[in-house]
């Protein structure tokens, strides 16, 4: 069964998510519906990328994902259909794709031509039951010529996401998500780790690296850095909140140096001593 | 796929809503359990009815509607299903039917019979699973006929909803909802503003109508008046909440007048100009 | 359609469910991926066996649980797949099948083998993805065999619940289970209260069972005992929430008495007489 992918930072209480449900059943009967969150924060196309960044590349080929995150419906911005990697990709386009896109370029990539797709009024507010949810349901039928005029794929938005760096005596990355955990995401990847690390963030510095969330922490504090499910550096307290302890969130610097020469760093944090 | 849309107010923490769709696949294996909202504020039957006024008029015909929304359940109030514009509805005969049945007359409903639908012991307390999911899952296998008597259509309960009325110098109509953003959203038809409308509402006057939420503000407020995607009358701030900064909810007035009278109103607040 | 019942505590902001969904549908297409709570209290495992325990006996023979509450991923516990009932349950091996096997023993049980089951590396902590969903997919396409070792089904891991206790002059038990409406949900059967059972919690006594959270409430408190749609003892109040009036919770002590020896009691609360 095809399914279409829903992104939203709609929630759950208003039935909104409900109205973009309807399109889709009552114009792809076939495709299911599929939720993957509605709790992207208000407006936070940040986050929403994150989010469709993680997922796309595990869900199977012709997957249509439907991302909603458009502080600026109504605005200039335009509506566009994308294909990467396989998958078909719907919303507005804003920077939702900057993730998918740095992986994969677009093949193919259409602006959405309401009086093609809109089977009534096309609201000024809710793009997401009057565009993007009739697109995606021409995209799971099979349909992308009838969305729209190709656009050149280049052109799609971007947002500029700071990229981690290396330098000659450490590498570092901004934190890229704080999930719901309070876990401190960043897009340094495993490969870029020294052998013997020491991680500091918020003015804390974690020696080692730890395998699991549940890892064996030292007595002396609760902090663990590990090599999170994206493959990436993540910071952690186990049973509890690393955002709330340190006092940090997204874009806040996560720097990692070689133990010999992090010693003279922050104040020092225990560490599990497993990978280190 | 022919769906069974939930709209409920049990939340999702406590597998409640699980025990339905344990229910509906059991007895309606061909059919989809589609979340539309389970986050309805507890015993709320006005949000439950809003939700489902919006939603029914969308979903592809047969659809069948399962709102449980049940301050009364174990009262005396029935059991009912029914079927309006092509799609059915099943629940308590509390006035969740209130706006589909004001635009569209039921032509069959039936009370629900426990010893005809129920498949064990029928719970005081939750008849979401023991009676309305049981019911819903005969409607859409097509046996409306066994699930209880015919009752007349006419008799279904229905809320009082205080209409938009019309005045020599001004219409006007109380917050019908407030949503998760803080937008509120009256049940005021675009056809009834004038050409030049000043929107009053918790102490404040709007001048215009703003296309979209993300419309240029003016620089003397954040507030803006447009037509959501409803085809009614809305008031909302970009990125942030009309409700918390009026400090008004469901229930308080907007009235509109045309701007010519509408000048010796109360404090005046930026408008875009669009539209207006 | 057969399909995959969803418990985890990963909420829904991030997309982890989505990832996880992304697994089903690639590895098994023809299974329903089905959310019944992703809303358990992050590694509550006592609340996620009580959800698993009310759902699982009414979902259709056939049905994969995949239930992921792991606050121990990434350490020793094992990852487990079993059969009860007709149903199959896959995750972690901590306890979460407690409400299962006391009312099920089960036929057949599994080690996941992570050479068997996975596409592509595992982490260490997001076994949801990586070795539940792979697990989870397998199951519903029949191959159980594939996953690993049998294993003996008497060696998965149990809770110590505290077991209702029956006295000469009571019968008690603990709160087993707070619900997002406050209501305390205990294990106590119906068939051991008395006829004119005094339920005392929290210092106070509730003479009499109400029928319904919705029965009327006599003028000396909101406070009611019922039998719950689960077939057990609970205390609510209507519209409100008991956990919030008493300032009680999970594991806080239930007793109830007969009438006639119940009279000296804690402060004595109104009931409503139905069923007393």
């Amino acid at each position: 069964m095809r399914a279409i992918a829903l992104i939203t930072d709609f929630g759950t209480a208003d039935g909104y998510v409900g109205e973009m449900k309807a399109v889709l059943l009552d114009a792809a009967p076939a495709a299911l519906p599929l939720d993957v969150t509605h709790d992207v924060p208000p407006g936070d196309v940040e986050a929403g990328a994150w989010v469709l960044g993680r997922l796309w590349g595990r869900m199977p080929p012709g997957t249509v994902h439907l991302t909603v995150v458009d502080p600026g419906v109504g605005s200039e911005r335009r509506a566009v259909v994308a294909e990467a990697g396989g998958r078909w990709f719907v919303g507005p386009d804003n920077g939702l794709l900057t993730r998918v896109l740095g992986r994969w370029p677009a093949g193919e990539a259409r602006r959405i031509d309401p009086a093609a797709v809109a089977t009534g009024p096309v609201s000024d507010t809710f793009h997401g039951r009057d565009l993007f949810a009739p697109a995606a349901a021409r995209l799971a039928t099979g349909d992308a010529q009838g969305i729209g005029p190709p656009i050149d794929p280049g052109t799609l938005a971007r947002l500029r996401l700071p990229a981690p760096r290396r330098h000659a005596d450490r590498v570092e990355a901004p934190i890229a998500h704080v999930d719901r955990f309070g876990n401190l995401v960043t897009d340094l990847p495993a490969e870029w780790l020294p052998t013997e690390p020491v991680v500091e963030v918020g003015g804390r510095a974690i020696r080692g690296l730890a395998r699991s969330y549940a890892a064996r922490v030292a007595e002396r504090g609760p902090l663990v850095a590990l090599v999170g499910s994206g493959g990436t550096l993540e910071v952690a307290v186990a049973g509890g909140s690393a955002a709330g302890l340190l006092k940090v969130g997204r874009g806040d610097a996560v720097v990692v140096r070689a133990a010999a020469t992090g010693r003279a760093g922050a104040k020092r944090e225990g560490a599990d001593g497993e990978g280190g």
